[in-house]
């Protein structure tokens, strides 16, 4: 156990949750931290490219890539979205306040040092392929969580 | 404080949530790590019964039961539900992908030797008996669970 | 790191969720636990007064403000809120069991000594000034929150 070592597991796609795991994230590691995120289930969504190559996939694998929001400049706000106007308030209310975007937080995030790990075993169900990532992120399981929760002195799920 | 103990607070009784909590907890014991799995609110409904024998309970908190999942079977995503579309979708896919279902999960993470704690306020003010709940499940208060999180290097709210 | 020192993120307004942290905390204060909850996002609404005195806002700050419940005793059920009737019925089954309100649940923890941090930054976006929350709340970032979490044994994001 380390006291300058974070998890988190970031689980929720949604903008709201995923800045509050980013904004944790950067602090801990502006102060010194070495800051794992392990990305699963919804959170993977987060780091998918905007326009991916094209990659083979099953037809059901097609419809949840559809369903679900490409990237984190897609993410939504888990309440208020209100069709997309609560979204939209949000966000240009954190521009007036210089507030960064959530893909700015994350590549600030990665420009920090925060280790991103892409949960392999949600990749797989939901049919997300490595190519569809952001670039700089890793691939684990659950043990590679644990591993490094292990280590760490604060570990959150988001 | 040890380095091989975790407690997962698992509040959902989402599809999605109680599978994650679920898979840290099989991973974790798996590892050698006494895991301890503390139900409470929506997620005591994971530990009912589908065939409860009959039990005595006030009007409300009937109403609560039939309105709650009965059982692990019956929980639904917190996204992409649809009517029930996406959660079939993603069983579907689960099972082509040789990932078990929720109720083997837990029935797997028993066999692991995970402890199951059912809390008792949530059952007293949600009208769950004991008798509807799954064989092997202990009970206890917010007492039991800080016992558990004091001794544990890993603790996580889901 | 001690053994007595926990922290909370308190980031969802839910009743539900909010009632899981509560009992948490005051559980923890009450074994003499230093406790801290850090109020973010949607959980800086159950620390806003039912009839704050007038402050200026901006439209957007204004609009936001009238979206989000006013304090504790307005929060609702994540789940099965159903317009509000099962909110109700939840609130009702609490009464009959002796189950503290959140407010009063709020209330006895700050008496416990539990510290409440409201966060600077999502007061900033979100147009919530200092005058509008409940007394004996402490303000701070995401600083003041990694300070509390690191000495602590066991850290929650709820």
């Amino acid at each position: 156990m380390a006291d300058d070592k974070k998890t988190i597991v970031v689980f929720s796609g949604d903008l709201d949750r995923a800045m509050a795991a980013l904004i944790i994230a950067r602090g801990a590691a502006a102060m010194g931290n070495q800051v794992t995120l392990f990305f699963t289930f919804w959170g993977l969504n987060l780091l998918r490219k905007p326009a991916p190559p094209p990659v083979r996939k099953t037809l059901l694998e097609a419809m949840f890539g559809w369903m679900m929001p490409r990237g984190a400049g897609k993410a939504v706000l888990s309440k208020l979205h209100m069709g997309g106007m609560g979204t939209a308030m949000m966000q240009h209310v954190m521009r007036t306040k210089n507030v960064p975007t959530l893909p700015e937080m994350l590549r600030e995030a990665r420009e920090f040092g925060v280790t991103f790990i892409a949960c392999t075993m949600s990749m797989d169900v939901m049919g997300i392929k490595a190519e569809e990532l952001i670039d700089g992120v890793e691939f684990g399981g659950v043990a590679a969580y644990l591993g490094s929760a292990d280590e760490a002195n604060v570990n959150l799920f988001i």
